[in-house]
């Protein structure tokens, strides 16, 4: 494989784990900072390391629009374009393509779409997602696949996932394998288990470096979504490592850490950061409450963070009642830091086998 | 004096300074970011304070407003509310009430407006902006003033300046010394020698520990600006600190700084970066230019700030056109590093006595 990964511990399903990509080692399990427009919103690349964060996610449908992936190749490639020197796993566009883009026609040989941002028409192949992620110098690449909308019949789910493994065969063939480089497929099948088990029997048949369960935290809630992982058991490969797409809470990457995954990504650091939304060891708290605005406690006793060592709620709330940039800013650092440090604890708590007794707020 | 100021070296009119505060040493010529609702915007005080700014600004009229002075006294003053130890220099709200509030009436005792936020009444006073500023906390406090409307015929800037220096006598009475701490008064006065002059005079009959030139950078041109700093020639005592409000462009202060100017302040280097403007040594450049989609560079060879050391202006470019909230984050940071610099090329030139050799792009 061209992705090493050793699983150096378990705890039940749980693994802790190395994946050693070209640009560095990714301590498993891990959450990904989602890095949308080659830009971790409102974070610089320092802070996003400061957090304790080991790789970063790029979008594909993003950056072939803007600035456009032969950009970035002449420009030295996404790691010196954005200036992260780490490891950079970038998702295939699909999943964008289905919840951003206008007048989408799937076919078997791709999506054809224009862009949510200027209308251009784009055509997108299997093979052509790929070879944007080589352009983009991506250490993760992953394969076109249909997200499956939710909820879908039985019968909409088996179409779309077949056609899903059929780009993911074509995907691989057209991958280029280079050491520290890998490709990983994703599972799909929405919530039906026969289907699932499907979809993951004919991506280990096409091998890959890593396998990814897609097509969750759709709408269809947490239990659905263990129900899921619970239902793949045995079917991905344990030396490879297993990546959730799009998740999640931090109690749902407790759980599915509990159900053998190894890797996440999620906007919802950021996102809840410019909304106001704090995560903290006792739960999430709204800065915009008027019950912060004279509270000289930091967001998170619990936490070192630059955010906590500096600032009260007071503050933050200010801040986001006044429409201070400031605010988004301060909060999306907190909330990055809070998710880097929930996995450093995941990983010990496997590394000494407690994962029974770990607990988020 | 409250604040004890030394002139270390001069050059022509320049000079070399430093302010004792009870946060700090400010070696003058000195810049102050703007730190209008206790955040310079887009920064953490950890940039700020790598950019080299010795001494921010804080907002009188914006605070008592939001989230109110009391509260702010309460949370443990202004340095702690927004976690900056170092100098903090308050305005005394009467521009602000002059361009954001509604509904002013200006009489002898004060101004009574309607708030720009929320529509609430309020009456600041002279004695009462010094006491909001002493609720701040603030290391230099500034008198409540009247700013002359530009343009505004000598009549009306006699009228308006002649109340001004009323309200700087009872200020100045409103104002409790305390070791570290002083109060500077403000020269009105328009674009007329006449007035600039006797309102020096009356400010210096009074006696304060500094000397802000005020009303000016309002639309006159750097022409007439100057004007009025060449007209004050000797009126400002030359043992104390002088501090031209509000000014400016990279230009405007080399030419104040010639003309014996000691402090600034400005909303430019922030308010630039969030529209794409960058300060560099070999001019200004509008990052939203399609010319700096494939460059390479960063803003400025010569600058030795973070945006500079990891960035590329087609990274900027990028950020700008996708309206990435790093954008204006990186490009404020480099422009508030660009304008610190500029101060401290300034001091080192007027130390050396080669200020007249001195040149901005």
């Amino acid at each position: 494989m061209s992705l090493a990964f050793t699983v150096e511990a378990s705890d039940g399903a749980a693994r802790l784990g190395r994946l050693e990509t070209a640009h560095g080692t990714v301590k498993t399990p891990a959450f990904m900072p989602v890095g949308t427009q080659a830009a971790v919103k409102g974070l610089t690349v320092d802070t996003v390391r400061a957090s304790g964060a080991q790789v970063v996610l790029g979008n594909t449908y993003h950056l072939m629009l803007r600035p456009g992936a032969e950009r970035i190749a002449r420009l030295g490639g996404l790691h010196r374009f954005m200036n992260w020197p780490g490891p950079i796993l970038t998702d295939s566009g699909g999943f964008q393509v289905m919840s951003l883009a206008r007048l989408r026609t799937v076919a078997d040989d791709g999506v054809v779409f224009r862009a949510h941002t200027d209308g251009t028409r784009h055509h997108l192949t299997p093979a052509g997602a790929v070879e944007i992620q080589h352009a983009l110098g991506s250490d993760v690449t992953m394969v076109l696949d249909e997200c499956t909308p939710y909820p879908a019949s039985e019968a909409e789910a088996a179409a779309s996932m077949r056609r899903s493994m059929r780009w993911a065969a074509l995907s691989k063939a057209a991958f280029v394998p280079r050491p520290g480089h890998g490709i990983f497929g994703i599972v799909q099948g929405g919530v039906f288990p026969g289907l699932r088990a499907e979809s993951a029997a004919a991506l280990v048949e096409i091998g890959f470096d890593g396998y990814a369960v897609g097509g969750l935290a759709v709408g269809e809630g947490q239990a659905r979504m263990l129900a899921v992982l619970d239902g793949l058991g045995g079917a991905l490969p344990a030396e490879r490592p297993r990546y959730l797409m799009g998740v999640g809470t931090p109690d749902d990457i407790v759980e599915a850490v509990r159900r053998g995954i190894d890797l996440f990504d999620c906007v919802l650091p950021t996102r809840s950061g410019r909304t106001a939304r704090a995560y903290t060891s006792a739960g999430t708290l709204n800065m915009r409450n008027a019950r912060h605005a004279e509270d000289p406690a930091p967001l998170d006793a619990a936490c070192a963070c630059p955010t906590c060592a500096g600032y009260s709620r007071a503050y933050l709330h200010h801040l986001f009642r006044c429409g201070e940039m400031l605010g988004p800013i301060l909060l999306s650092q907190h909330n990055l830091f809070f998710y880097q440090r929930l996995m450093a604890d995941l990983r010990a708590a496997i590394a000494a086998g407690r994962l029974a007794d770990f607990r988020t707020a």
